[in-house]
């Protein structure tokens, strides 16, 4: 039987960060996740998901973002049983640690955990399910790895522009061409892409590899005005007093 | 044979604006339109029909914008061939006047007119067509009319929150609960709703007429800073030199 996923694109305006909503809507207690949900817009989505009928069950995120706090520690504050996700890589605070090849589960419908570092040690892209029950097109949730006609900054957190070349060559380009590309960031105002176009139109990672570092060596980023609050604060779920429960 | 629609949502960050690309993808052609675009936005918007292989057709308004400048005026100048379109009863220039029941085609696919008078008196709805072959679930391109937990303001250009609540109630949510909306602007961050959401949790539209006339009464909104600018561009298609060939 085909599934009925329950999609929603969220935009948080001041980091241009997208929050994704996903839930099974056959299965009978509609159960859902939240990938990079941001600090500030926490109140908005847990709205959306109690409108919609919905049961969040995890809060997830692509990697310890270094430009808004994440609101997972924040949404498990406010609704009970929800565990938070990170990959195991990341060396992050979570309830449920990832590693590639892990499925997450709501109801019938997964997301398959891909290792795509070089933005970060430990990005990860979530992939939805191979087959005729899950979404069709796929969609892969590439984090800050690959951005709609670009792709996060390999120059600081462990990154680095060889392993990032190599990570959305081999974990992202594979996937089907029609495969839906939703990204963490968008400052242009695209909410979505394919593996197509990113192949052919990417600026950065059309090219070759040797050209692809040279780009992200000469790109002269000044440094990221939230990163000393940002990190220390995901590194513990967004939450910068640790508390026994998280 | 069901349609395969080529659709993206686009977002204009100083007028929050959002300008959606349809097009038929299984049309040899395939032809393809803007609705609402922003001339800022221009650029961006027609770079990304010509790196889909798109050919474009149409120009769309819902109707003559008060908070920017249409970009169809700007587009029929960079493609040849391109028909911009509005409302009859909006009486600005455009190639094309449609009225409620009137069909758009791109291929095989076609938007549907709506009357949504109320925001303006020429606004108007775009609902994807009825049918097997047509995009499932149905989609609404809303304008001003309805937005996601709100609506246009009803304090000028010939607005009237008697005629906007009988426009959304008898023209929007009349169709299945399932039909996406999708509106012209968003300040919060969301990018999609439903009928069946919007009839149940708009806080302004799922009241009854008197307390919604009553609310739109007392908004207390200042003068828009954009609309001396915008309204006498937009009614001449967004060229305020007005050029024979529009």
């Amino acid at each position: 039987m085909p599934c009925k996923l329950i999609f929603r694109q969220l935009f948080e305006k001041e980091s241009s960060t997208y929050t994704y909503l996903l839930a099974d809507s056959l299965h009978p207690d509609k159960p859902a996740l939240l990938i990079d949900p941001v600090d500030r817009t926490v109140d908005r989505d847990l709205a959306l998901v109690k409108e919609l009928g919905l049961k969040l069950i995890y809060a997830i995120n692509t990697h310890v973002h270094a430009d808004h706090v994440t609101g997972s520690g924040l949404i498990k504050t406010k609704v009970s049983g929800v565990k938070s996700i990170i990959s195991k890589a990341s060396n992050a605070r979570a309830d449920l640690f990832v590693e590639p090849g892990d499925k997450i589960y709501i109801g019938d419908i997964y997301l398959e955990v891909r290792a795509t570092p070089g933005h970060t040690l430990g990005c990860i892209t979530y992939v939805t399910g191979d087959g005729v029950n899950q979404p069709q097109p796929r969609m892969a949730f590439t984090g800050d790895a690959l951005l709609i006609r670009g792709c996060g900054r390999t120059d600081f957190q462990g990154g680095s522009s060889d392993k990032l070349y190599d990570s959305v060559h081999s974990q992202i380009f594979t996937l089907p061409k029609d495969t839906l590309l939703y990204p963490a960031h968008d400052y242009k105002g695209f909410t979505v892409s394919t593996v197509g176009e990113e192949m052919l139109y990417n600026p950065r990672l059309s090219k070759d590899k040797e050209t692809f570092k040279n780009i992200m060596q000469n790109l002269n980023l000044s440094y990221p005005k939230m990163i000393d609050i940002a990190v220390p604060s995901n590194m513990v779920c967004g939450l910068q007093e640790t508390k026994s429960d998280l």
